[in-house]
């Protein structure tokens, strides 16, 4: 539980500083992300996904947060799943909206790697 | 991984139907759900989960849809989680834009049980 905890809290590290090595580190080839903007069937594929890091970097260099405030492991032998809840903004921003994040993992060779991710905000009613 | 796609799939016909009993029948005690409304931090419970589901019951015998279209399942011996894309709008709605779901699972007695959902679906851009 532990290696895992800390496998998604350096990748959270990482989507925070920018490192798209980091952040690609321990990934499937075959992840698919469900991720917060379109398309809706979500990112497939390790190429697909590191892609999709670079505008996120750079608002994040621009000042915004990335923080996990909770996270909670459930592990297998070579099965596992997590979930976290993150505070994704600008930095002024004071809004209590988080973030909800989920990653499936699988172990190979005795190290996790991440398979699946969802990210996602609430609906906001209009 | 029959197991779980059959308990899935009788779920998500339960969540069209309205059967409360059948939504919540392989649910953890301490199910977290990050659904599509807020609050950000999800339900909590297998209480809260219940009290979730009747405005949607309501919503989907007016003439929505919630159909299934993809499912994946990656099944250890006692965790698993799976993810799946679905068709979830009103009747006449063709907006080719998806559910995503995702799941966390853990058995318990030979049997599984749902710990953990994630509904959302992707940001539209203003």
């Amino acid at each position: 539980m532990d290696d895992i905890r800390k496998l998604i809290e350096t990748w959270a590290r990482a989507v925070h500083e920018g490192d798209l090595a980091q952040v690609t580190a321990h990934h499937t080839d075959d992840i698919v992300m469900f991720d917060v903007p379109p398309p809706y069937e979500g990112v497939r594929g390790i190429d697909a996904y590191r892609a999709s890091w670079p505008g996120f970097f750079e608002w994040q260099r621009s000042g915004a947060v990335f923080d996990i405030e909770e996270l909670q492991v459930v592990e297998g032998a070579d099965v596992a799943f997590a979930f976290a809840v993150a505070r994704c903004a600008d930095a002024g921003d004071d809004s209590p909206v988080r973030l909800r994040l989920t990653f499936g993992l699988t172990k190979a060779d005795g190290a996790w790697q991440i398979a699946h991710e969802h990210h996602s905000f609430p609906h906001q009613q209009a």
